[in-house]
């Protein structure tokens, strides 16, 4: 996977559970606000989407853990993208540093609400186009 | 303290952190929950006053911590209330079930703002009129 | 699906986001709890199973959402079972009460690691057993 | 207050609540990441001390908040310390960025509990003992 953006993040201790691991759940925090850092990166800003009524929302994740993330550790979230029909498909891989060891690796489906109803967003389109990456998994 | 209302409920394991027991950030959680139910035995919602515009905000909260929770633990999150100018000052103990041994005793001051600002909210004031208790710390 | 084990839970307002529903990430925290609750419920517990050395990890997770919950909603969380070879699949539903719409729909994958090594464990097979249902899926 | 320690952050979408600002609980993160990352610039690690059975808890915990921080937001976690007998006593600023209105102070009573008896620990005095300022507050 070529990716179209990354983050350098750090493991902060109240996000690992009593197995002295980050819990899963927050994997889905960390991918979320790299796709969310992405969005900003294009101009784009979930909040501001939300107060214009245009919520993207999650439809489907599908993520495999690999190796767990400990106390202290470094990682970098990387994301492509592309678009199927009305779906953003977000593949998203989180690697150990300074080893590359890859920790993660998701796929999740986004799509857009307008006033609550599921529709293609031009806007959304155009700023993202430039990005989608039509074979974007090795 | 005679509590005003009283909630039990239980850990989750995610709630544990790398020493094995509850992380502190938590029991903030666990008592803004015991708050915002007492809001709702009477007829208020959270969610609903800050769609009216009413939000009800933390603006000081004290917590001492006396003997943490485990994995398993069930606890009783009592809550008392007395008013103080503009202010809501909840009194919140947290006792771990079923030895009833003190987990963790806080403090904490509300106020409401109304699009923005600061200011007294009859609406509220009447609801919680009857459950004011004047002199609640013994 | 016919649930082996089920657990009515509340969403809490501090699991809500910025978009007035409750974020992705919790509902990993709801179906995690349920299925430390129904372990719970078979005699056994992570976290003492985590002093014994013996780590049930999640190696893979399929959510589907399809009814995001909302603040003051109540919920089932349901679970079933089946082992796959070395894997413990645990079929998850959360449904929204009092009207049971589906909220969400999760596939877990988990394995044991004892002493990080990843393995059958007969105690914990051995008290699945009874459990364990072939044909779970409609 | 000078500071002896500060660390750039940022408000990730998913700390936010339904009224659209931090959600209280996650200002106790912020603070305990920064006093975390502190102890890591003067070589001790949380997760190591705990290992080597060299617990440090929270006793008391008081914050004030002042300014809400929302998505988008960076701040800077500034951090002073004090030890009063038994007990090291973090001050703690947040700053919004980039006009540094100040959003929370917070005052927070750590102890050290080593096999979970309450002591004092000569090697972590020892390695806070340059950092420790007499007279923090101004």
């Amino acid at each position: 996977m070529e990716p179209l953006f990354e983050l350098e993040m750090k493991v902060r201790d109240y996000e690992c559970d009593l197995q002295g691991i980050v819990n899963n759940a927050n994997y889905q925090h960390y991918i979320e606000h790299t796709r969310h850092e992405f969005l900003e990166s294009c101009g784009l800003s979930f909040a501001k989407l939300h107060e214009d009524h245009i919520d993207v929302v999650v439809a489907r994740i599908n993520m495999s853990f690999k190796t767990p993330l400990k106390s202290g550790d470094r990682f970098l979230s990387q994301l492509s993208l592309k678009k199927e029909h009305i779906k953003y498909v977000f593949l998203q891989n989180i690697y150990r540093l300074p080893d590359r060891k890859l920790v993660m690796r998701a796929e999740v489906d986004c799509v857009a609400l307008v006033n609550g109803v599921l529709q293609d967003v031009p806007a959304l389109d155009s700023v993202f186009q430039p990005n989608i990456i039509k074979e974007c998994l090795a």
